[in-house]
């Protein structure tokens, strides 16, 4: 297809159209599975086009429905399955010059979906306040691009989930309708685009809420039990005259992936990597002590807010330590019942070994504490991946499928008919995002 | 006995010898229980102290050690147990005059006892913070009047009760040995003298944590039916991503009783009593409108924090504004088990009808979210009361009795070993607060 009128009808809007620069715009995280790297490599989109405000977005929708141009937005690329990756080609629409802080005030903020969590977080905390949770991508992930397709992280043993009603208080959306509109979602309306993918509305605002900004300490607590480990990881998360932002449980060998800290951390050791408030350090200590922790890494507020935070090893960013040193690792994400014994969690590791490692990150969950676990896998083939999935969840654990980018496929499991019939009025066209969301392309073929 | 002698040896600390004065300092509020009123009306002190510091605190328990004269610590007299009233006489300790801020910093203050709760939160809220919990007393309950004798309060939903680890970071106390001394207790040798009636040390100083300050929107939400008002405040208590201090639910005839609030309620109504932050306020009325409710009653923080607060009819405020239309009326303390359905709930509300009136407490404890009660009862006789109490526990209510001034037989059950041993260590004459402890007094006679 020729886009040279395309682009002439942006006008001064910047537009990309060398290869090498759109392919690498056309990149998420996906690498980090093997089933995805397979199905994904390749696909490429034809332009990236980076708008500045929300009356450029207008018109890049304008000339998108005008022309039927299919449109991926992309944050900063830091999602892992495959969310920005454009299936059918067309236009990339990357959001990162929209990066306006509307406004801000104590709990609440109101930015553009290109800003950056960390920069938003910065922003925040000169009046005490920062994000309520954030991705351990937090430094380059964008707000737009974690409500679209992420689903909690640091701060979710506080706060929740993201899709938990609170976590989002408005959205504006540009539509592609024959003549594109902006639409504002408030209340439980969010839901219809929050965690879409993008294939509902392009986001160009949000409105979200803020948590008071502690000073956290960073901590590692190292075990020679995996077990020990967990149950102080479980312990710490249901302790509620602790403040903590962070619980992240790893057992061996996991650690040994985390070079920058292999100096800090004892061999063989299982580990939890601990965010916790700097006024509840000591008593996080008498805790440390009960369990028989060793304390082998502790940095105050101040210290931790310069170099490597913990974050950057926790979450998703365990995989890329561990795929920086194995490249055939792979990894799961599983929601464990809520249990003070852990015996799904014990069984689990014991019954894997070495072929999944587990990685647990203790949230919480409709008012529970429950055990996430974003767990280590070396990956021999597609069918025992299988297995190891069938396994899980016929044993009763919940697991958001990381290897597929189809929306309904991953954490969701059945059409979600109000994103559904949003996607109906909003994009008549089947342009945005096609192919991801399964309930539109079984009905649409697109 | 001549007090002469005594008084002389207190040189310039204040001491009050005026009969009704002393009556008047040696009650609290135990005639919220017929039970109690029976046992402990017409005790009395025999002389009032007022030390100014620590130093005089030493000064006072050097005299009573040396006459062997029974010392009766007090706060401001808002307990409900008799926590603080004196059964052989003796000396009163009133701790009034010991209000001294020592430091206040980010999620940290260090206190004298006879600081009152609401001013600790004024001074508190200057920097942002405030108490992470308080009884429904806050304005003229002192800090240490609180962690001797309360529970938890407005805040346990966010971060559980006094007992747990990190809700009292240190206290310092004053020892009846011959040679009165200080001792510093931290971490959880705190629990030593925690929530101990003041048996074993005057505490004379404590380390607390704060809270980060929210603006508290008030709100009353209205049902006509009393399940829907219960299963509203469950799915509100566990909403991670609102933010809330109190959830307080009171079945009809209760609204009724709340005199100042009568003409916001409507008839026959079964309510919510809410503290949220403001930010959250928006995603607060899509759930209350999703469970049926009535706003019938909201305030943003600033125009809640003029005139009457609705913490002041919850909790044990609310037995206060029953009594005052009925002094018949009393009350019951209760734990319910964590349950959705909220089944043990309906059943005791249903089985009892009119004569034991549900009032729900939600609060955290061990990271679950559960329904505290605190049921006024239309008192007949005591082994009526004692039947009440023993049809909860053996449907599996947990019962803190709040009709006994013995330490055990409220919410503890159990001899508290760790407390009877500091006991045995700095009171070895059994002068502090005797007749209180069961596990002491059953092996001294005292």
């Amino acid at each position: 297809m020729d886009y040279s009128q395309f682009i002439a009808e942006l006008g001064q809007i910047e537009t990309i159209t060398n290869p090498s620069q759109v392919a690498k715009l056309s990149e998420d995280y996906f690498k980090f599975s093997p089933v995805l790297t397979q199905q994904l490599t390749g696909k490429v989109g034809d332009l990236v086009v980076r708008p500045n405000n929300e009356a450029e977005v207008l018109q890049i929708a304008r000339a998108c429905v005008k022309h039927r141009i299919p449109i991926t937005v992309r944050g900063s690329g830091t999602g892992n399955y495959g969310q920005a990756v454009p299936l059918q080609g067309g236009v990339i629409l990357d959001t990162s010059k929209m990066q306006k802080i509307h406004w801000l005030k104590p709990g609440l903020a109101f930015v553009e979906p290109g800003l950056k969590l960390g920069n938003l977080d910065k922003q925040a905390r000169q009046i005490g306040w920062e994000s309520r949770m954030v991705p351990s991508t937090v430094r380059t992930a964008t707000v737009g691009g974690f409500i679209a397709g992420g689903s909690g992280g640091i701060g979710s043993i506080l706060y929740g989930q993201l899709r938990d009603r609170g976590n989002l208080k408005a959205v504006r959306v540009v539509t592609l309708e024959d003549e594109p509109r902006v639409i504002e979602l408030r209340g439980d309306r969010v839901q219809k685009v929050n965690h879409a993918y993008g294939v509902n509305g392009i986001i160009t605002a949000l409105e979200i809420p803020l948590a008071p900004a502690y000073a956290w300490a960073e901590c590692i607590v190292a075990f020679t039990d995996f077990m020990a480990a967990a149950h102080f990881g479980q312990a710490l998360a249901t302790s509620d005259g602790m403040i903590k932002k962070l619980v992240s449980v790893h057992a061996d060998p996991i650690p040994t992936f985390f070079i920058p800290l292999r100096e800090y951390i004892p061999p063989q050791a299982h580990i939890a990597l601990v965010l916790v408030a700097e006024s509840d350090l000591e008593s996080f200590k008498v805790l440390v002590a009960e369990h028989g922790g060793d304390l082998c890494y502790e940095k105050d507020a101040q210290a931790a807010s310069k170099g490597t935070s913990l974050v950057e090893f926790s979450w998703n960013h365990t995989t890329l330590h561990a795929r920086s040193v194995d490249p055939a690792l792979t990894y799961l994400q599983s929601g464990f019942p809520a249990d003070p014994d852990l015996k799904l969690v014990q069984h689990m590791h014991e019954h894997f070994g070495d072929e999944v490692i587990m990685h647990l990150e203790f949230v919480r969950s409709a008012g529970e504490v429950v055990p996430g676990a974003i767990q280590i896998v070396r990956f021999t083939d597609c069918d025992r991946l299988d297995q190891i999935i069938k396994y899980h969840e016929e044993n009763g654990v919940f697991i958001a499928n990381p290897h597929t980018y189809i929306l309904e496929d991953g954490g969701m499991k059945q059409v979600n008919r109000e994103q559904l019939e949003f996607k109906q009025m909003v994009d008549p066209y089947g342009l945005m995002n096609p192919g991801k969301m399964r309930a539109w392309f079984e009905q649409s073929g697109k």
